[in-house]
């Protein structure tokens, strides 16, 4: 049983990173210095470059996988590697297991103190897309800016509606984010005006890693779908909808969101989140064939929450809660659907699952729906009012799995929001 | 004056790439050899990874920037470097310099007939972005689809309106496409079905590759947008209309797109483009400050031209004639607009002009307006009739500049159409 597996060092017991989760990422022991493969345990990085340097991990000789600055030559070894890796790592860092616990020399050079080290983005996201997956969502948006009556299009509940993101502007946590600048559409005025940001959010989102590409032209089955997916991160999808509102119709948003999308640092894998295996909500009307599968354990139950740190404030306030079961299109439907017309999608693709929010006002996963569109702002602890997020405000998200004494945890995704740059032309 | 400059190749009057022109590509002499930099020159291509081992070429010692299976390292050396290799590759191949003319050993390494060798994707699409900058294509759309009143959306007129679109999918002229499935809602039926596409389409575009990167959050001026562009080439943004018209609110277009875009393999540079320089469309509302630039030379005057085969036909037909001319947005516009917000760009990225239509039937670069979605049908010289097109139909695009004894061609950009595949479940 896994579950009883205890590792020889210590893990504290509301730590997101037993042995039995060992997210993936990559870090430097200085900000430029050279990049590697870790795995997280309790408050340590394990550095599996070193592990594979001495022959403890079994690799085809000559190979390296985890002196790398991405994991993409990993998670391109696919699925049973990935497997047989993950139980390779568990074996050595159990408590049983002698050759690393009592080589103290070797531990030295292996562990290192998450505090110490820099994380960098775990993957080079090669492709970016963004489904609309919530219902929930989708309804507050409908609602706020459609037909409250038929706030859902009439193609939401027939597919998983999503879009391409922009790839090169997903940054890791701890990123700063810039205020966007752009053109904004006032309702007093004529034409738009050149303005800062004046609506900027977030939007709470995990994202799925691809791990198996397809070829062109070649669908992934439903049944298949889930043997693509290497693991899961959170998801800070930033939106600027003043920005949004102006320049969606007809092809969707652009700018709005392109300026930065923000990951957390460690991917966690779907092995890890096995446990926490749960039942999407029933999808009526039924699915056509390509989309239908076993509905019993095609979600996880995540725990997901967001907390605002405004500039000068002593904590943070939790702003949301919510929960990533409440997600209408599973994964593996998102992932089929969009290679059913043929596209291909390939290893470090990142898919985000849309913003997710739950069915009450404190389970909303964006500011937009949290405030109704600044038509109720939220009141902070420290007494501040926020409609969407003001200059100097952190904004942090985090996720975990938990049933009896087992917790998987994501860690978190944060980002503090810088003022707009000054530009040199009148607006 | 460059227009004299002659090589000791033999140039035919129309070739599309005379010694003004040498467009960069990526070669290989069998399908799976390896890849490394040519330009087309006549018939020929002359391979510059042979020119640069030798030293001819003034490249720092060590560095290889054309033994490389993409152009991006190249590319990436700056705006100043290609001027200087274009300049250096001028002389080896004119007629008046002889270390090339005249040895013919060296001649045999360096010059490989196109017909003789495999053209492949010149540049690793890092990302791709497609706009919908053409007045007369926009306008045909919103008469189609929206208010033929109001056919152009408000923000329209203000801004380049673009989407992101799908990097991994972008093919190189001559591969095949297969017919995309998925959802079409067709309007006797109250649920959409799964079929293999019936309004597949194709949209007449130019592409403008990246040449220079942005650091994230830092905008690209007006002014120096010209410089992060490195060439230009055809591009058909192939497009399966009825699985748009479902999906596509409210995100924009996604399986409609991503089964497909196939660019031409030789990148015309914007310096080979210089003597076809011209004004774009008087723009009406001026735009705001960021967007506003010189009118009088921010567009090329290129002809373009799209010819359909049917399968077993003879000839293929020109089903439309137009210019890039007229672009409403320039690329410096749409480039400007892409990073205002804080959005990197990277080199490699494709940036589609979107489909680019003139004023009349004969120049709209789609077969959506050529045949106003299919209410006019269009009557090849062999008698089939066409409103969209049909299995084993090839698809190819061409364009060139003329100016008295010049001509700056861009080759083409072509596809064949294979049917759809067969899925093992009732639709």
């Amino acid at each position: 049983m896994t579950k009883q597996l205890k590792s020889f060092i210590d893990v504290a017991k509301d730590s997101d990173f037993p042995i039995q989760n060992l997210p993936y990422g990559i870090f430097s022991q200085t900000q430029d210095g050279e990049r590697r493969v870790g795995v997280a345990l309790g408050e340590w990085v394990v550095d599996l470059s070193v592990l594979e340097a001495h022959g403890f991990l079994k690799i085809q000789a000559g190979e390296q996988f985890f002196n790398q600055p991405t994991l993409n030559k990993f998670i391109a070894t696919g699925k049973s590697h990935w497997s047989n890796i993950r139980a390779e790592l568990q074996t050595l860092l159990s408590a049983d297991h002698a050759t690393l616990r009592d080589h103290q020399t070797l531990r030295d050079q292996v562990f290192f103190k998450q505090t110490d080290v820099y994380m960098h983005l775990p993957v080079q996201v090669t492709g970016y897309t963004d489904f609309y997956s919530s219902k929930e969502h989708a309804t507050n948006v409908g609602c706020m800016f459609r037909d409250p009556k038929n706030a859902l299009l009439a193609n939401w509940s027939e597919l998983p509606v999503g879009y391409n993101g922009r790839a090169s502007s997903v940054v890791v946590s701890g990123t700063d984010i810039v205020r966007p600048s752009g053109q904004i559409k006032l309702p007093t005025e004529e034409r738009p005006i050149f303005s800062a940001c004046r609506k900027l959010d977030f939007e709470l989102e995990t994202g799925f890693i691809i791990g198996q590409s397809n070829p062109l032209g070649i669908p992934i089955s439903i049944e298949n779908a889930w043997d693509h997916i290497f693991g899961m991160v959170l998801f800070n999808d930033w939106s600027a909808r003043d920005l949004q509102q102006w320049e969606y119709v007809p092809l969707g948003p652009f700018n709005a969101k392109t300026f930065a999308s923000s990951i957390s640092p460690w991917i966690v894998t779907l092995e890890a989140l096995e446990p926490f295996k749960t039942h999407s909500p029933k999808q009526e009307p039924q699915p056509l064939n390509y989309l239908r599968e076993d509905h019993s354990s095609n979600s996880y139950d995540i725990h997901l929450s967001v907390e605002l740190k405004a500039q000068h404030a002593e904590v943070a306030d939790v702003i949301s809660q919510t929960n990533f079961k409440y997600m209408y299109w599973s994964m593996a439907q998102q992932l089929t659907h969009h290679t059913i017309a043929g596209c291909n999608v390939q290893v470090g693709d990142l898919m985000g699952s849309g913003t997710i929010s739950g069915p009450t006002p404190h389970s909303y996963g964006s500011l937009l729906e949290i405030t109704w569109n600044a038509t109720q702002p939220l009141t902070l602890s420290n007494g501040e009012q926020r409609s969407f997020l003001q200059d100097g405000d952190t904004l942090i998200m985090k996720g975990y799995c938990q049933k009896e004494n087992l917790r998987i945890g994501f860690g978190e995704v944060s980002g503090k929001v810088l003022p707009a740059l000054s530009f040199n032309f009148a607006s």
